[in-house]
């Protein structure tokens, strides 16, 4: 074990530089942990923020985890805040620190780089206006709060996680609030089908959501300001909050001739080394290799996801691998397991989303299902939808994705753990989860994902992702006859399963057949039935659930 | 594909049987598919009958999942209930159905015994008095309804998940509860300190707990049913329920020479089938290789688990190896993931428990931690108790056990899902699980143990399981002094963790020192300080939380 005294500059001082230097205090007593932090707070709680906006989190000092005092009494860290590192010299080793009262040189035997990122700022017209406003720490959330407490109208601009908690939170305070996104979905990392159940939360909340639609530029007016989009159409607000995403502060970086990935991250190692051996570099500022694009894609197998869970596991696997050299476990990559609550909804992702896995042209296969998210006999089941895609050829899981009111992030969890052992759709069938009535069911949703997407690969099934439009295609409804006349399918022939059998007569044996009900289940019995007696028959995917 | 029609022929209509008859339908339109039933039932909801007791579960339609007429309508099964049946001749294919009608013989191509188990009644004095009741199905739940209405109070016997349920309920509906149970704790199957948060919750909802002792007789009175103790105490009840374990219904088949393991249960192999190839069995009466103890042990591989996931998932593997012969998969054992809800906590495993274990010999190293349930700082954080036990050798994970409030079945889940994925506790510091405020935290739970359970293997800090009474080691707790004041730990010196570097020259280098606090959190980074500065020192595993 390498225990020497070492000098550990960290630069950064929230989730991946703090947990660098809490790691290396517990590892290494001895060594001299500097942490310089170019704000006035460190190790605050970023995730929180929003839910400050809307008064959830209650206490402002909830959100402010640690103070250097703190730090020092309790990890012996030496905490600098008002320090902005403005030059790394790699071959002195050291940096150069701006303060207040002036600039100083601090050498290192190791140096981490944790500075983040800030949150994309187009070169817009108006875009300064004090008026347009972003959320990445505390200074900025009480600038947020201090403006909208005195206007009814905010628009978000970027339909991402942190935009959808703002929203929500601004409509907890009384406000009106317009979001508007580029894409044609909110939350643009998931599937478009996979947003359905926020986009109904939002809308049946009051907010104003406009899709498909990109800011020109921000018209600002003494007593308002002017959204102007893409499409021509203005948005007359208050308050614009920019959440289009974020950018990795890697000017040092690049200064110090580190290497970049080709959107300006750090490339780094599997233990969080950068090109230059004595600099690590953890956290939003870094891509590191995904181990699912790089299995299924063998190429483009970086990805940066500016989360705090990845950043503080790779602070750790930092500090291990600077106290402990390769005694240090290697970090595995990330492979962007995310979640947003919005309203009484939540929807997530871990893994590659389908749109993800076109894109980098990979052959694979996807199912949807509905089911209950805790036996349905049980008072309360509330629907979860549960997407998975997987490689045909060896079975293996490479994403999933779910929504729903209840259990949503339960089968993330799950879902990422299976993707961690490189389970196959098979494995999923066989998950033995915990199962009483108030908590699962014998078949969990994704016991029933992995039964779907067993019974494509086996051929036991067609699948739809929607209705045909084509005219030759027979849509047979087998809903009970209440329901289909309640809420019916265009062009449906209504047959209720339990009649099938007997009025197979009344459907062309030579045209195909693509059935549907309420969720996927019952039109996937009807396909059964359906194809054993020498029809062509697929199932729509999701019923009028998802296709209505 | 072997799709040529078949007779299948199932025994019980419940989870294992009916999944059978349902997927044997899906995938073979043209079997004769019948479904024998003893009891007036089938595919009734039996996890759900404690429920419907205290009314939680308000109508008792919702737990009578399926009726034979809905079967024979939605899945062309021919659906016997009050049909027994009392022998199964191998060597003719037939099963001889007794019936109030009378007698008959049934052929088969393929039959399934799907029969349960039934509850455990040993032949104590006084049991047979009609005010000892069991509670197994419908017409048991209705018998246990009728006779709580007019009584105040009830003594469960057996601490197991369905006298546990089932106390609460009647802690609803305004009984007073007894509860005797013959181990030293609630919920044998978990380990000891697992199950605190369950018994502190039972007491603080005035429930009688009487643990390490057994039932010696009953002994019936005309106004009180006296249930007489090993111990020689007598509890003074008005009805006792019955649930200490049950018995495979397994008469049929020892009748018919099919191989049964050493408790009774039927032996199956991977694709459920008995030692007569014709002959298959499913759920509660089977028990089935469980590949954790299989791998860590070699030895005693079998176990019987009687849960309806489990049942669930033999009947579609028996359903497809009839139909789709060597093209279904083996199902791949049972792990055992179980979990309850008691009042206001819950407590679950899955797979090999910390006793279990040491029962079959296996080498392991096992922690357990205390961390919230999602982010401290957003509201309504709920500590959570996980206890992890791998193999030292490989790192593998061979169990996991979790108690609390709130996100029990998460992790359970997750846990369960590594199991089946063969994860290390290296993988588990990996997990990149959901995280938002409301539903996680940047280091999960898992994570964490996943963490403490590195430290131990990387030799990074000793831990203890409880409190040391050997006087020469001293007892460092290092929580703040009011704190360590208001629930002093007895014979310790009280050094805060923010203290603790200036103060080391109080404590004796040459006598070992174990360290405490609140959750076992600051103890081990205590604990680290102290062993970088010569000292002996090991963290006391939970801290008060568990310690006191």
């Amino acid at each position: 074990m390498n225990q020497e005294k070492q000098k550990i500059v960290i630069v950064g001082g929230v989730a991946g530089g703090a947990s660098v230097a809490a790691r290396a205090r517990r590892l290494a007593e001895d060594a001299e942990i500097i942490m310089l932090e170019r704000g006035p707070d460190v190790s605050f709680a970023n995730c929180g923020l929003p839910y400050h906006v809307g008064g959830e989190i209650e206490d402002r000092d909830a959100l402010a985890v640690q103070t250097p005092a703190k730090l020092k009494a309790l990890l012996n860290l030496d905490v600098r805040t008002g320090s902005e590192v403005v030059n790394v010299q790699p071959a002195e080793k050291s940096v150069t620190v701006r303060t207040l009262e002036g600039e100083y040189e601090l050498s290192y035997d190791k140096l981490v780089l944790a500075p983040g990122a800030s949150p994309l700022r187009p070169p817009l017209a108006g875009i300064d206006d004090a008026r347009v406003l972003t959320l990445r720490n505390l200074q900025d959330m009480d600038r947020l709060i201090d403006h909208v407490a005195q206007l009814d109208h905010v628009t978000i601009i970027g339909a991402g996680f942190i935009g959808l908690e703002v929203a929500e939170q601004l409509v907890h305070i009384g406000k009106k609030v317009t979001v508007v996104e580029l894409q044609e979905q909110v939350l643009p990392l998931l599937d478009g089908e996979m947003t359905k159940g926020i986009e109904e939360t939002m809308l049946a909340n009051g907010v104003e959501l406009i899709l498909g639609d990109g800011i020109a530029s921000f018209d600002p007016q003494a007593n308002e300001l002017v959204v102007k989009l893409n499409s021509g159409k203005e948005v007359r607000t208050e308050l614009a909050l920019l959440s289009i995403g974020v950018r990795p502060e890697s000017e040092l970086a690049a200064n110090a001739g580190l290497e970049l990935g080709p959107r300006g991250h750090i490339r780094v190692n599997d233990y969080m080394q950068t090109s230059d051996a004595n600099i690590y570099a953890v956290g939003d500022v870094i891509e590191s290799a995904n181990p699912l694009s790089a299995d299924a894609a063998g190429s483009d197998a970086y990805n940066a996801v500016p989360l705090g869970g990845p950043a503080n596991r790779q602070g750790r696997t930092a500090a291990d691998h600077i106290v402990l050299g390769e005694k240090a476990q290697a970090y595995p990559g990330t492979i962007g397991t995310a979640i947003v609550r919005v309203f009484d909804q939540a929807a997530g992702i871990t893994g590659l989303s389908e749109k993800r896995l076109s894109q980098l042209g990979v052959d694979f296969k996807s199912v949807l299902v509905h089911a209950d998210h805790h036996a349905g006999y049980y008072p309360g089941a509330e629907r979860l939808t549960v997407k998975i895609m997987w490689d045909p050829e060896s079975g293996r899981l490479l994403g999933g994705e779910a929504y729903g009111k209840e259990g949503v992030d339960k089968r993330l969890d799950v879902l990422a753990t299976a993707l961690r052992g490189k389970l196959t759709i098979d494995d999923l069938t066989h998950l033995e989860l915990a199962y009483a009535p108030p908590f699962g069911s014998a078949k969990d949703p994704v016991n029933i994902a992995g039964f779907a997407a067993g019974n494509v690969m086996a051929g036991h099934v067609k699948t739809l992702a929607s209705i045909p439009t084509d005219e030759s295609v027979q849509i047979v409804d087998v809903r009970p006859a209440a329901m289909a006349a309640a809420r019916p399918v265009a062009n449906a022939i209504n047959i209720p399963m339990v009649e099938l059998r007997s009025r197979l007569g009344e459907l062309d044996v030579n045209r195909p057949v693509a059935t549907i009900c309420v969720i996927g289940k019952t039109s996937y019995m009807a396909a059964r039935v359906l194809s054993q007696n020498g029809f062509d028959a697929a199932s729509i995917m999701g019923g009028v659930t998802q296709a209505l």
